[in-house]
């Protein structure tokens, strides 16, 4: 089965309250991304530790429930850090780092690596007989086979999401088909 | 069968005409690596670009036949190119880019990815009937197979290279163990 990837650049989710101090106002809707109900806004930030910092970090939206910090681990080697692998919500030992924005900053812990997944929607999810794990096939000049979370949700939009480490390590660009096997 | 990795960051070699012009003087060993009579100089180099530079680019010794500029994909976004997937010394559509030493600058070709690939003796490699291109399994909490090319040559220290993409990807440092199915 082929499926498309999206290629996820370090981004921002912020809580409210944060969202309040670093900018004093709601987010404004860039573009709309592929996963229902989400966007790029026009706002970024700046993400900092003692080591170094990261300018221009997009802020994706609506607010979430807690404050997360997406990185690759390419950007946490030139800051410093030691992010765990995880997926989205689950902050458990991530890491701390500094976000400021044009209206203040705040110092959060909420950094991570997120890991390999599929969106799907529950349905299909049933529907393809699908595993919590897959194995997924890349072809083109630097070939391989990756291991990818299955996340499935009640709305979702049918794609797989790998960080830039992932995309430039097998030279894909957002929307490049790959393979489940 | 097991192999350990070697991490290759990004770096230059250089033929000695463009040695002296960059440098004035010849490299100096800061310390040997694996691979027989090559070694890490002291001497370091910013490569440059219209879009961008990186500096501290570390020149490999010792000299060769010709000038070559290893970088990553992350790399070539950050300096707006686009280089092939190469092995060293195949710099046929290679990049351009102004390489500027202390002495003095030179805008060459050379720059390219290279490719994945295994060092190994054209008498290992008989013995174990290794094809020209193998699988290898890479384990940990981002695991995957990656397709790599295999690299014989009269004197060679057993090891597999990747550059700072892969192993990021794959959250790999020097000297791990990998798997050749």
């Amino acid at each position: 089965m082929k499926v498309k990837v999206g290629i996820s650049n370090r981004h921002v989710h912020l809580k409210q309250s944060d969202l309040d101090i670093l900018f004093g106002k709601n987010l404004t809707i860039k573009n709309k991304i592929n996963q229902p109900g989400q966007f790029a806004s026009n706002e970024t930030v700046t993400i900092k530790t003692d080591k170094s910092e990261i300018n221009n970090v997009r802020v994706l939206g609506p607010v979430r429930n807690y404050t997360q910090i997406e990185i690759s681990k390419t950007d946490a080697y030139k800051l410093g850090l030691n992010p765990p692998v995880r997926t989205s919500g689950d902050l458990e030992d991530s890491e701390v780092v500094t976000i400021i924005g044009p209206k203040g900053s705040i110092k959060t812990n909420g950094c991570i690596i997120a890991d390999r997944h599929l969106h799907i929607t529950y349905q299909d999810k049933e529907r393809y007989n699908m595993p919590d794990k897959i194995l997924v096939k890349i072809g083109g000049i630097k070939p391989g086979v990756v291991e990818v979370n299955v996340k499935a949700s009640e709305e979702a939009y049918f794609e797989i999401h790998l960080d830039t480490d992932d995309a430039n390590a097998f030279l894909l660009k957002n929307d490049d088909e790959v393979e489940i096997m």
